[in-house]
């Protein structure tokens, strides 16, 4: 990556990470101050706590951290759309991704970046870090490999959530409800182009299926995913049969002629406004490669398009899981639910998509930075969860 | 463990930890109350960051929380003197260790418990999380397989530092420097006793050894350990090869007969006034099993006993590795020393001792509260790693 502009937002981002030097901090809750705090915070005392729990493992939900606390976990295979960076150049991203979650969700989370890129090694990391944490927050792991390990890890106890998926789904749901509304088009029906199948895009279209999308076409760096194409991975292959239906095989740029939504999670500057006027009517384009999107908000205007929102929140109309994740998990550990239900992540959804009272073209979603999101949405979850899951 | 009475340390105990639900909470060290403060910290502005950290991996220390913060790792196979509690059972222990490491270290420290006691699976597990942190603080893992996990790690790049043994042979050799200049005797010739042969007893007597103890014994629950005693693994035959010069085999009752010292990392009650009296003139007794000691300092008195010390808080010289990992892990991370070493140790230990202006039987280590000790130790740990370690 290129050195960043004086005052652009990569210069101020890195002189403002130089000045924290880390954007997360460990807070005591109790008191040290005289012996007597030293013997209830720690030895003597902190023995029969500990023995406590030991008896009753239900105990660590109300004398420890755990119902409060998340792990972000990542193997920095893919950072942001920025690639394999690694573990200590994914470290940024998910420190950041600690603080929305105390900021906005009140959960303490707390950022975990692996040294190896192995499923099985992932797996078994995470399944023995699981009693220091009341839920796994996954990150920018890489597909296929992301399937596999949130679906190996179901089974641990507590929730296991791929944010890249799930979070992103839920809150493309909301923007497509709401966006939908605002042009007077039903997700039936709608022809929907999703650009980019990995983690994100296909977990955008299985969540758009279910909610009644019937004519979605995914799209990869090789074009347009059909049944039958020689090099799917087996995931691929299998939202290739569920998609498409007319058949298409070109680029992003033929699947995208008469489409009413595009749905991008994938690569900077990939469309631009000739792409959009070849859509139908009232377009809508959700453009969410991150820190680039797919296309400016100012060139997709340009080309007609009714509603428009990206990934950043620099930029009207943020598509950004940060609407998501808080309240998902602070829902979930609240109803000590242990696991996410793709029931709860649609209600998560819905919630999400109600807090808009009048969607129009430049309000599709609530603010990011509105703290009264998370605890909206966890109650939905905590209530789907409650109604039908546990 | 029985139910603890009312206005106990026990009781007391379990009531704060009731209240507080976790000693630990994350805190932001940047702002998020605008959209522009959200692009700085997370997207777009991150990507940024993330990009230089994953191009010059040094930059973690400057960019990131990696150079403040600290993992205490356990499996929950020997809490305190609990024995094997499981992780769920360590947690309020980790969680006290990682209160203590923020007020007296300024360092941020994060708990982490592990559902394996596998000496293989523990250390591919921190191998791999090595990147999310500075350096790693195992703590409360059983002894043999706490020699094998720490030697293994002593390669990642980062300072792993077994506390109950390493963190307790600093304190310990403290307190003998300044208990033994109370009593005036010298390290050489004094018959010193250390019950119990578990990760702090060896790490104790090995750290005696090297400044100048020539005459231990070392017991462990079936006796003294002696050259050719047929029960031993092999860090155990190791030290009994270079202790118990005159072949005692019997009990700790008939180890301690004319012992100047008597260092206890064992068990709750193992000795009483008469094997006190038995001891040499002017005894030095040092009782640290957790929480309960191997003899109260009102009974090791009645034995005539000259210094005595615990590893409680609620007792006059507590003798608690609290005084030495703060300071050992500020040093290190302070000096960017790639692992701790044993020179580094002692010099944590000698800056301690000289801490105390004119140690008298009352006194003979800093206050364990003393939020002073971590800067003088941790300077002399850095020092002893610029002048001869990097």
């Amino acid at each position: 990556m290129t050195t960043p502009e004086p005052g652009s937002y990569g210069a101020r981002s890195i002189e403002l990470h130089r000045q924290v030097q880390g954007k997360l901090s460990i807070q005591s809750r109790v008191p040290l101050n005289s012996k007597d705090d030293l013997s209830l915070a720690y030895t003597p005392g902190v023995g029969y706590v500990s023995s406590a729990v030991a008896e009753n493992p239900d105990l660590a939900y109300e004398l420890t951290g755990r119902g409060r606390t998340v792990a972000v976990v990542s193997d920095g295979s893919a950072v942001l759309g920025l690639g394999n960076l690694g573990p200590l150049g994914a470290m940024p991203v998910m420190e950041g991704k600690c603080v929305l979650f105390k900021e906005l969700g009140g959960i303490d989370a707390i950022p975990i970046v692996l040294d190896t890129q192995d499923t099985d090694e992932i797996v078994m990391i995470v399944r023995n870090l699981a009693p220091s944490f009341g839920g796994i927050n996954l990150e920018d792991i890489s597909a296929p490999r992301c399937f596999e390990v949130e679906r190996r890890l179901q089974d641990i106890g507590i929730p296991v959530f791929h944010d890249d998926q799930h979070g992103t789904a839920v809150v493309v749901l909301a923007a497509m409800v709401n966006a939908l509304k605002v042009v007077g088009k039903p997700i039936g029906g709608s022809k929907i182009v999703i650009s980019g199948a990995g983690a994100a895009g296909i977990a955008c279209c299985e969540m758009l299926i279910e909610a009644g999308a019937d004519n979605i076409v995914m799209v990869d760096t090789k074009g347009a995913l059909y049944d039958g194409r020689a090099d799917l991975h087996p995931a691929k292959q299998a939202i290739a049969k569920k998609t498409n239906r007319e058949g298409i095989s070109g680029s992003i740029h033929d699947a995208l002629v008469g489409a009413d939504v595009f749905i991008g999670v994938s690569a900077p500057d990939l469309i631009d406004r000739n792409d959009v006027r070849s859509m139908g009517p009232d377009a809508i384009v959700l453009a969410m490669a991150n820190p680039v999107p797919e296309i400016t908000p100012d060139e997709a205007k340009a080309g007609g398009a009714a509603v428009v929102g990206t990934g950043r929140s620099d930029f009207p109309n943020q598509v950004n899981n940060v609407l998501a994740f808080p309240g998902i998990f602070k829902g979930a550990l609240g109803a000590r639910a242990p696991r996410i239900t793709s029931k709860m992540s649609v209600a998560a959804a819905m919630a999400l998509a109600t807090l808009v009272d009048a969607p129009h073209a430049g309000e599709i979603l609530p603010s990011a930075l509105d703290t009264t999101v998370a605890g909206h949405v966890a109650e939905a979850v905590a209530a789907e969860w409650a109604a039908s899951g546990g």
